[in-house]
């Protein structure tokens, strides 16, 4: 089993002059670093901003102890909740969210079309299963979701990595890649909203060129979206998979995770090309046989209760408002001449680039003896990275421990 | 992607000169006969004896809803299983499975060598993913669970079958196979108490055997145990990975899915190779991250009480002896010459053979109609198969409606 190496930056350029750097790598697993990190900052007296945990007193304990008993009857429904249960996931859970999708991001599927999975991950390391033999090119936007970078890697695809920047992937790199390369990519990934690890959120015109792109390049496209619905500011765009030139070519992944809570373990994937999803479905069944009948259900009766979710989201995005916010202002209040910052609209996280003298690696060491955590950008990075930057999330302290963690991080930077 | 397709049958034989005949498959993902055929059994008018379905008005669903409302408190407990977990699992549930392993299979193994996995299903997933490569031989019983040679299969895996009799997989084959072939396999996959399909349970001296075997030739196990704990019979042996000579090269995996509820999707393998324990990590954090921290937590709030866990396995025990009875009684009331059976000391299937001419397949369509199911002898073969055998299960239905469904099924074959 070989390791993860990163291979040299190819440089070209497009016919405007300005340079391409399409960042690669190619490996299978090795040790995570970010769940290395996790393990450390354990400890209640660290202030981490480096796991994407979400507010722990936030999670809707009551209601779901609710929904348990209501799964949990004498009757059928208690037994039903126990015994084995379809692959593709319970019924009533995968029409509750073909409704909330129509709502939400004006995506329309059918049940038929959504395969229950345990968190977006399996639905990365399905899509992978099924579509990567080793060598196969997955695109993403680089930096990305580290997650999904290593659900690749499993398959031994090549990640390229297409440079993005305020406004989300950029189109012309895309453009140019997919004209440029002898080979063809198997796979699009993206984050459109709130991206993991910048917070930046593709703009609606760049959504609609990687559409066009796509489309014309006959690219399939991963959409995945756990965070859309943890919107702070701004007007909520339509999913990509919405789009007339995305429809149909677009596998769009939601979850529980973000919005509910994450240990339920409870996401769906909506595949609208049907000889994909029929792979998927013995893919799925070959790795666990199906989803928690339980926990799908319990996710059901609590989702299914009219106004109970939106009134959680409320809470929800009203609080992560405010720690964006105290983030924000802590961050331009204790940071140093020489640093930069990202400004999501939703989400979880921000991205900071610091001085390019600074490595943030190193960075997290003093910050560590210090008592604050975050997660230094490199794996983040397809290829050797950028050293001088790092992901904070703010959906996991409180607004006090967000400021105090901000003043400390401001202090190792200046003496780094 | 290239489908399953069985070779023909190698065959060689030992110095004894008695034939052996080593049935091969390689390939990936096909539609699940099981899983079509369980689709078509959902009808309440058919006795279904398909599934591997345990009897659903024995779950203990109330004591169940004591454990998620034990959990779902309005403390730190109640916001920990609703939130991310660690991915080898919650750490006081992997304590109880190493007492509970000591005392039931006299397996000796620490936490840190367990992982929890979405059912045993998933840690054959695993494993297969982080040991096998393409073309890789993996030896299996023949016939094997067809949920294994799925999962090996999706990894393009050479499963090999080694011949069986009515005490077990034939250590003569394996030795003879180990010494004669070129390829060194990757994995001996056994599940010696009460094998799916056949319901037979290997030696002692058998098991004694093989631990002997895979020391000399230096190979690893993988032992699958859902169904130990479900005997009705006879004496428990010790696992196979509690034998000194297997000790240290066998992954067991184990299951609350037979002895509490298959919709929890909890599950776990002892892992004693440190390095294969460091690969499997990774592998299952790119798969789905962790377990769900609640499910992990209700199975242990509910294993944990004392008493609790016993009382509902002699619950199930009687139950499952009686059914198992009745089925025997059944069978040789019903079924015409030409048929015979295993008489399993546990678990929850047994197997039939049938007169040479009759193809169970066949069989299936006119047993439809007469509204009874069961699952073909053909998917559990690692070739080619053997068309006139098929698989029983008793744990599910009624006495009376077993009794009923054996007698259509005889009624189905005298006139096949």
């Amino acid at each position: 089993m070989s390791t993860t190496t990163a291979t040299a930056k190819s440089v070209t350029s497009d016919k405007t002059g300005a340079p391409f750097r399409f960042a690669e790598r190619a490996g299978r697993l090795k040790p995570s670093a970010i769940r290395e990190i996790l393990k450390t900052t354990e400890a209640p007296d660290v202030i981490s901003f480096a796991g994407g945990l979400p507010a722990p007193e936030l999670f809707p304990v009551e209601d779901f102890a609710t929904a348990c008993r209501d799964v949990l009857t004498a009757g059928a429904e208690g037994q039903a909740a126990m015994q084995y249960g379809v692959t593709e996931g319970f019924g009533p859970l995968r029409q509750w969210v073909c409704e909330h999708l129509a709502e939400a991001v004006n995506l329309r599927c059918t049940p038929d079309q959504l395969l229950i999975t345990n968190g977006s991950q399996q639905g990365l390391d399905l899509i992978a299963k099924v579509l990567i033999d080793p060598g196969d090119v997955v695109l993403v936007e680089d930096p990305a979701y580290v997650g999904a970078l290593k659900a690749f890697d499993a398959y031994e695809a090549r990640a390229v990595g297409i440079p993005a920047d305020e406004l989300g992937v950029r189109t012309d790199a895309l453009r140019h890649y997919l004209r440029t390369s002898a080979t063809r990519p198997k796979l699009l990934y993206l984050i459109p909203n709130f991206q993991n690890p910048t917070g930046v959120s593709t703009s609606p015109e760049r959504l609609r060129e990687v559409a066009q792109i796509a489309a014309e390049y006959d690219l399939p496209i991963l959409e995945d979206d756990p965070y859309g619905r943890l919107r702070y500011g701004g007007q909520a765009p339509p999913a990509l998979a919405s789009l007339p030139a995305a429809a149909g070519r677009t596998v769009y992944l939601g979850t529980t995770s973000k919005i509910m809570a994450p240990g339920m373990r409870v996401a769906w994937m909506v595949v609208p090309d049907r000889g994909l999803y029929e792979k998927l479905v013995p893919a799925k069944q070959a790795a666990d046989l199906h989803t928690s009948t339980f926990t799908q259900r319990v996710v059901w009766r609590y989702a299914s209760r009219p106004g109970m979710l939106d009134a959680h989201l409320r809470v929800l995005v009203d609080a992560y408002r405010r720690r964006r916010d105290v983030m924000l202002d802590a961050l331009a209040r204790h940071l140093p001449e020489g640093c930069s910052w990202t400004r999501p609209d939703g989400g979880l996280f921000l991205w900071v680039t610091l001085p390019e003298r600074i490595d943030a690696v190193e960075l997290l060491q003093a910050a560590m003896a210090q008592k604050v955590a975050f997660v230094p950008g490199q794996p983040f990075w397809v290829g050797e990275g950028v050293g001088n930057t790092l992901r904070l999330n703010f959906s996991n302290a409180s607004e006090e421990r967000i400021d105090e963690g901000v003043r400390r991080l401001g202090e190792v930077i200046r003496r780094a």
